[in-house]
């Protein structure tokens, strides 16, 4: 693996904790001001830019503080120079909805860039299939 | 924009294009053997490579034979030297579903590798909000 490729993992690794632990400062520590995320939920056209990123996550945290679990099962980085993308698999439910659904993976997809030696997230596509 | 941008762009559009037409060999000819595609529907775990990406189109057109749309609403590319990635926004379904819903948008993020000096896909995500 080459070494952009694990500071991108690693960077995505830290992201994931964060996200588990409820940091809001952690979640948004490595991306880039023009963010954007396309959501679970609404709205389609994104979310777009940092503050906005930013305010999706306490909803989020309360979801997740009913006992729901946000880990990391594959993940695959394609570094090059000065852009990346990678693309994940996640274990993310409460123990009821994985135990009715235990296949159900939310799929990520993460765009970033290299900008004064520095890796960050420029672009968030998460979703669960339409079953 | 960059000359590699525009090769890009232009490629997803042709993309698209192909997709409309249900040109099978068309919408798969500029694909890694490897790709990797989290599809609307399941598997959860995504479609692997470029033959069993290829077998999730023929249901797709035959659905799109209803009369649906597929077009490009908004491409943004982000090209490195090496690796790229792409985001759209597409309107997506019969004239009867956008009636109901016009707010509806297609997701699709794209990356991109460039290989012998030539641009190709090697991961798409795609996916509709779940409202």
């Amino acid at each position: 693996m080459s070494d952009d490729a694990a500071r991108i993992r690693a960077l995505i690794t830290r992201w994931a904790e964060a996200v588990h632990r409820g940091d809001l400062d952690g979640v948004v520590a490595d991306h880039t001001e023009d963010v954007v995320m396309f959501d679970v939920p609404p709205p389609h056209e994104g979310i777009r830019g940092l503050a906005a990123y930013r305010a999706t996550w306490p909803p989020f945290f309360d979801w997740q503080a009913q006992g729901a679990c946000f880990d990391i099962e594959t993940l695959d980085v394609t570094a090059g120079t000065d852009v990346a993308y990678a693309q994940a698999l996640l274990r993310c439910g409460t123990p009821e909805e994985l135990a009715e659904r235990p296949t159900l993976r939310l799929r990520l997809t993460f765009g970033l860039r290299k900008e004064r030696d520095r890796w960050l997230i420029a672009h968030e596509h998460h979703s669960f299939p339409h079953d």
